[in-house]
């Protein structure tokens, strides 16, 4: 590759298995530079990962700073001062404030696992979303990428996969299906973002080939 | 066939190609018997459609009545008298009361052009959903089958296909590729549900092969 790889950093508060998804496609064919993962506390799966691989990793806890505002701020100041581009959202379990949006514009974008604007926003997060799927009795269910706006899973819509779901699915099940299609879907949505080949104009995401 | 079929009435405020999927899958193979179709007005698509195949059809349009209460309790009176067991929402643009609801248990159905609970409620209907969905940016719509009850498209789901949003839809194009996916999804479901194939618990509906 002649041209320099964008960097991005990946936040997650969990096992990391999406984060995991970008690490092994951009092995195959490298999209860009992983330059930390940010773990919202010690001992998830997620920095184990990013250990493994030899990824720069540093902890974000809201225990460890006066406030939220105080936590992003500083996280602005590493993320900037080391050049990332782009920021991903793999299971990220922490509000993010206006300021730090604002400040990477339309450079951070999100997973959720429903067909946004059904099963989102406050509350939605986890297997909690699964559940209120299978209570509400929906029959189609799936996965989501967007760009992160001030409104919590409100951002304009980078790609979406349906995924059925099945009679005899528990929350545990139907997560695991979703997760597969999350798996292919967010490398992909990251290789287009880093090839600059995604145009957002207002709420309309197009992604050229 | 030994058994006799089950009656249904359609009702529809307009063009009518819902009904017609109908009219044309019970041709190929039948399982129903079209009772009635009921229009919300003269002169509309479906009131053709049903003089053409023959179909008992009638008009209950708002300004015959002094009341919705009245009118749907006359149309409870002619059904009932008729012997119809199962009542198909065809793009019906008029509100159901809770009395005509609890008259028919949920023997009532009707098809939404959008992925309930997204693009769904008050305000939604015709290509107004289309537009909605566009206008988000929403990458997957699709179609709904539920049943009726006193809230707003939000009875228990039946059946739903999804249909991707393409970067170049219009609102037409999108209701357009939906309706397809509608022509074949509604008769499927009044086929199980004639057939004594659907059982619902609550918001869970199972259908048995």
């Amino acid at each position: 590759m002649s041209e320099k790889l964008k960097k991005i950093a990946v936040f997650a508060s969990g096992g990391g298995t999406d984060f995991q998804s970008v690490i092994d496609a951009n092995k195959k064919e490298p999209f860009c530079d992983i330059a930390f993962l940010i773990a919202s506390r010690a001992g998830i799966g997620a920095m184990e990962r990013a250990e493994k691989e030899g990824i720069e990793r540093r902890v974000y806890s809201s225990k460890d700073f006066s406030s939220l505002d105080e936590l992003y701020s500083e996280l602005e100041v590493l993320l900037k001062g080391a050049g990332v581009e782009y920021i991903v959202l793999a299971g990220w379990l922490k509000i993010i404030p206006k300021s730090f949006v604002e400040a990477f514009g339309d450079r951070i974008i999100n997973i959720h696992p429903s067909l946004i604007p059904a099963f989102c926003g406050a509350g939605y997060y986890g297997l909690k979303v699964h559940e209120a799927v299978i209570e509400y009795g929906a029959k189609i269910s799936g996965c989501t990428v967007h760009f992160v706006d001030e409104t919590p899973d409100g951002g304009a819509i980078i790609a979406q996969r349906a995924v059925e779901v099945l009679p005899s699915d528990t929350p545990e099940g139907l997560q695991k299906r979703i997760l597969e299609e999350e798996h292919k879907l967010l490398p992909w949505c990251v290789r287009k973002l880093c090839e600059g080949k995604i145009e957002k104009t207002g709420r309309k995401v197009l992604i050229k080939d």
